[in-house]
């Protein structure tokens, strides 16, 4: 199956998972958050870990459940990112976000149940065995905590009221932890459940993260809203360093290429099974939101 | 060893825990925040925790980290239910509360860092192989999610805004929520890691939980703020309904002993080996904080 088309399936495939882990659930308010919450979105991080488990011989109902674990991780994370005390959005995906939509007690409680329902669905035993899913839970957990993309999140609003914009080197450690963590574990989790060597995954994916930060920075400065579904220019006007503001417009889409080559290098052992990681680095710098 | 000197040196222990966990991260606010929220309290279900392995033949360095990640994942729970949007409270166990010390955001960051903790501490191989593991991050996501902890704070804050005040039904099924879950999962966790039936100690904490809250509805009103470290008769001024407000004083106080004594009863298989657990659920309706 093509990228476009494996990307838009398994999409389905892990809404379907979502939906399952919360049918059980009340009706309470909290939990319509948590629902709407998790709709949409690329499901990238989903896709990352399926196609990896794919590469390695896992058949994607065996991944299906850590897919949507990554999912409702980061859904959390959004939700509690798009907060008046965090960024500030009203605006995600094209749809008010969830302190808009409900309230900001329903989105501090929506977020932090996703979070759970996370790691909950690492518990699923179609996984593997308890070993394999305890390494899916420390993997998760490392990468989401405040080693990763929390401790990313915490340098993000520190940079906001910093006296000086933040150095290159900076704000690539920040985009490490905020979006580069759960990136290098969705693809690592492929590896883990497939009880294969992690560490051409891991590089693939750090390459691809970083990309994909980068991308988003361009799309800030160059993206259409419609298409993006939030704001455009928000941190140009926000005076935050940006990959675009510290390189320029040109050596940050060239160092996005280069990323995305680094990234197909470091899958090259798979050869053609690879295919679809490869068809993904490519889209991350081609993609229009 | 006494209950009052085992709950006093299982406090140390777990501190030390939590302190070993958090070592390693960086020095950033949001990790500060972190030690400073999970910094005392009675660390009553830690606690239940490590006496209810001990009781089972465990000792209390394999069953560490368990007790600190329930004390973790209640840490979390505090920091976001003091938030101004949530119970608005600035004042937590004599000390003030992590949003009013820094500001709205940390307190997001820092309690969704203490939950993903909570679940980190529970890969600790020392608590056992993988099963073992995976049951007990089963156990907790079910008990601190949207269909126990954060259910309960849900239907709090929905109680704050409902026409007519919770009956006793309400309020029971929101207390076995926002307080009861986690304190049965902490003692079933002893039974997960010692791999015995956790029949008897879910029916125990059931019991204990519930005469808990009971107990916490008569401190508000009975309570000597310099005592319990928080505000006194908050919830009678804000016209919520409370057990002792729906029971009465008298009556709450012997629902409470009635409650002990039913978890008393549950415990009676073990004998002697249960009188630790025992003197904590007398301790729990004797107690002034």
């Amino acid at each position: 199956m093509s990228f476009p088309a494996q990307l838009a399936a398994d999409a389905v495939a892990i809404q379907a998972r979502l939906d399952a882990a919360m049918a059980e659930l009340s009706g309470q308010p909290v939990v319509d958050a948590m629902r709407y919450a998790a709709q949409g979105g690329k499901r990238l991080r989903g896709f990352l870990v399926l196609e990896s488990a794919r590469m390695l011989g896992v058949a994607s109902p065996t991944a299906i459940s850590a897919a949507a674990a990554v999912e409702a991780l980061h859904a959390y994370s959004l939700v509690h990112d798009d907060m008046p005390c965090m960024d500030d959005d009203a605006l995600r995906r094209g749809l008010p976000t969830v302190h808009v939509k409900w309230d900001e007690a329903t989105a501090v409680l929506a977020g932090d149940a996703l979070q759970t329902l996370a790691f909950e669905l690492l518990t699923d035993p179609a996984l593997g065995n308890g070993e394999t899913r305890i390494g899916l839970v420390a993997g998760l957990a490392k990468a989401s905590g405040a080693e990763g993309m929390v401790l990313g999140q915490a340098l993000d609003i520190a940079a906001e009221t910093a006296a000086q914009p933040l150095t290159l080197d900076e704000i690539t450690a920040l985009q490490a932890g905020k979006t580069g963590a759960l990136i290098r574990f969705s693809a690592e989790a492929g590896a883990i459940i497939a009880g294969a060597d992690p560490a051409p995954l891991r590089a693939y994916a750090t390459a691809l993260g970083l990309a994909f930060q980068i991308w988003d920075d361009v799309l800030d400065v160059t993206g259409d809203p419609a298409l993006t579904g939030k704001a455009v220019g928000k941190d140009a006007a926000a005076g935050k360093a940006t990959f675009v503001s510290l390189l320029g417009l040109d050596a940050a889409r060239s160092r996005a290429k280069s990323l995305v080559e680094q990234a197909e290098t470091a899958l090259s052992p798979y050869g053609a099974a690879a295919e679809n990681l490869i068809e993904c680095a490519r889209f991350v710098i081609a993609r229009e939101s």
